[in-house]
């Protein structure tokens, strides 16, 4: 173990999800030992990801943290609570000032550890900045921990934020089945959930199948293409069974010639006002179904709460989110860099898991897809090993702290 | 008290809530309990409502539901258990053919109590079917037992199912304020709320006010007619105090001259396939202000999930749709007919509510709007009396049974 003294810090980047505060609650954890041990001095965290870093706008994360009260509220609260950024570092070969910048600020807050806790675009600025540092005569670690409600990030089983997002899907889902089933009539419900490129997040639309409980009639994702014939097939087929078909599509499904199913709904088409339309796949589809079939047709986009449902979290997945956290903080105290932690499945039938580094070359920039083993033969749905790979993701449950009939929130 | 035996039967109608099987459960407890005592046979359950009735599709619902656990499952159980229908019954002196089979079956069966739990519509239903029975040599007792998440039955002080929807409404735009907070740059998020004719569903975004947290920036009710002029000037000056702006709107906001302002997405705009477009409100103005503004704009419809998302109840709710749902039969076996259960809150500070039956007739196919002490000067937010009234009627929780992760339904 190679002993480096200094401060910490941390933050948070890209898309908000229900998890990415216990991220954080496990990076100031572990710091907060490290800081006992005489490892780290303070842990700051930026605002606003590296807005924040450029900007040095710090909040000091032991003052605000050091009670276990408030990290118990900071991981029932969704959302980066140290805000997000969406800013993409230019390659280091061509980007020198930036970088200077950035050193001249961990110079000068002798920031010795940077954790940052996102999805693939973080990942890629973490690439850069550990390379740059690595040629630099300024001893610094760079540690990714991963963040994507997507689960679409490689080398991981699975990623911190995917499980609590999963369990929200399932339950809402399952809660609207029950709903779309107390009529007679025909009707389809089209219920779309988040997911551009992979359909991980659509894939547990399909768990109420872990309480013996129907799930959706079909299922359509992104890995497979979507053809409209085959979409009007399988709904007729469906009809046979029952008069409630409920389908659930992500967000990301495209046709053969790589166009999405919803580019439709925001390529020209104006309101009232004469503006252009903005819809989604669901919407595109419920209206594509309702005049061929001519039935009651529904779409349902589950939209943002699946990101920041934070009153129906996974317990599974806050304990590794927090535990991913805290691993990272370990591995760059012995000397890590360059990498991001992951969560990894131990064989075996039972569901346990250890924690590792990748090195963040084999991440940043490659997205991890639904495998074909997950997808029925027909591609409108999904296999039972899928439902085995995703069902111990979203067990156990995390109490809000109520008052007054609301979850209570963590505001810094 | 005017003693009469016989069966009772059951039925659920209108739109599916989170709280109508826990009035079910009132009317099967207070029901197992006039069995013991000797005054109601068996208690059936009619299938999907009217439809159910006049097809002899009855269900024992001692059989099912005489262990409490069952019942505990019930409550927690979204959508009408029994199904539900949209059946509207003719004018009494124009359909004796209707009204005839329906004494037939009630003798065949000998049912001598009716519950009927609905909203509008069903209590028009009640109504109709009370007063043909008065004419009738045939002594049986009709009583409605009040369900609608739109809050707006008069003569009750709140409906059952409102305040669970008011507290999943609260709840998930506190979580989206979470989530549009993380980003800097200018934004405007509409959060379209269920309510065609009555925007209390809409006030109660306002609720995280009762945590000391902040709502959503701008509030509109259909009870104020909708200017885009109006909006698009409430937004800058929103603006001037933070980037991220959050807006309510109720389904049904009109403007002046009526229309709605959702209708444009329904008023002949196709799309790609040549189809008409349906959107709603949200939609509407997000194409609106993303033209206007030219900044970031999204809409989230909360759709479905308000009235069936059973796993964030209000304990208040359950417990006071579940009572209501007794009294009814308690006031039937006491001799009352064509009458609905009300909910009634004591004067005084404290919350506490009292039970009661108003005539049929002062009920059906009348609305209840958001009183203007309720709605800002403005008309683009709540008043402090609201936050006063709604604030008791989220209270509480209800833990859902989970197993695997997920929350465990009764389907019958």
């Amino acid at each position: 173990m190679n002993q480096l003294y200094g401060n910490a810090l941390v933050g948070q980047s890209g898309g908000p999800t229900a998890a990415i505060n216990a991220s954080l609650c496990g990076v100031i954890e572990a710091s907060l030992v490290a800081h006992d041990a005489g490892l780290i001095g303070t842990l700051y965290g930026m605002r606003n990801g590296l807005d924040g870093l450029f900007s040095e706008d710090f909040v000091d994360l032991f003052a605000h943290f050091s009670d276990p009260p408030s990290r118990e509220l900071l991981k029932r609260t969704p959302a980066a609570v140290l805000g997000s950024c969406r800013r993409k570092l230019p390659a280091v070969e061509n980007g020198s000032d930036v970088y200077e910048e950035a050193l001249r600020i961990f110079r000068k807050y002798n920031i010795r550890y940077f954790f940052y806790i996102g999805g693939n675009d973080s990942m890629d600025a973490v690439a850069k900045l550990s390379q740059y540092i690595e040629g630099q005569s300024y001893e610094m670690r760079v540690v990714g921990v991963p963040k994507t409600i997507d689960n679409d990030l490689p080398e991981t089983d699975h990623t911190p934020g995917f499980g609590s997002a999963a369990k929200y899907i399932a339950t809402t889902v399952h809660e609207i089945l029950r709903d779309c089933s107390v009529y007679r009539i025909p009707a389809v419900t089209l219920v779309e959930v988040m997911g551009r490129d992979a359909g991980w997040l659509t894939t547990a639309s399909a768990l109420p199948a872990v309480i013996g409980a129907p799930g959706p009639d079909l299922i359509y994702l992104p890995e497979r293409p979507f053809s409209m014939e085959q979409f009007y097939s399988d709904l007729k087929n469906a009809f046979v069974r029952h008069p409630n078909v409920v389908v659930a599509v992500s967000e990301g499904i495209r046709f053969a010639d790589g166009g999405y199913v919803g580019a439709g709904a925001q390529s020209g088409v104006t309101d009232v006002f004469g503006h252009r339309y903005l819809g989604g796949t669901g919407k595109v589809l419920e209206s594509a179904v309702k005049n061929t079939f001519g039935c009651k047709v529904r779409s349902v986009e589950l939209n943002l709460p699946q990101r920041c449902a934070a009153h129906l979290l996974s317990c599974t997945d806050i304990r590794e989110s927090r535990a991913v956290g805290a691993y990272c903080v370990k591995a760059a105290l012995h000397g890590e860099s360059g990498c991001m932690g992951v969560i990894l499945r131990k064989p075996g039938s039972a569901y346990h898991v250890r924690y590792a580094t990748v090195p963040i070359r084999c991440v940043a920039n490659r997205v991890r897809h639904v495998p074909d083993t997950y997808i029925n033969a027909a591609g409108n749905g999904i296999t039972d090993a899928c439902i085995g790979y995703l069902q111990p993701l979203i067990r156990g449950e995390v109490r809000p702290v109520f008052r007054n009939g609301l979850p209570m929130h963590y505001i810094l």
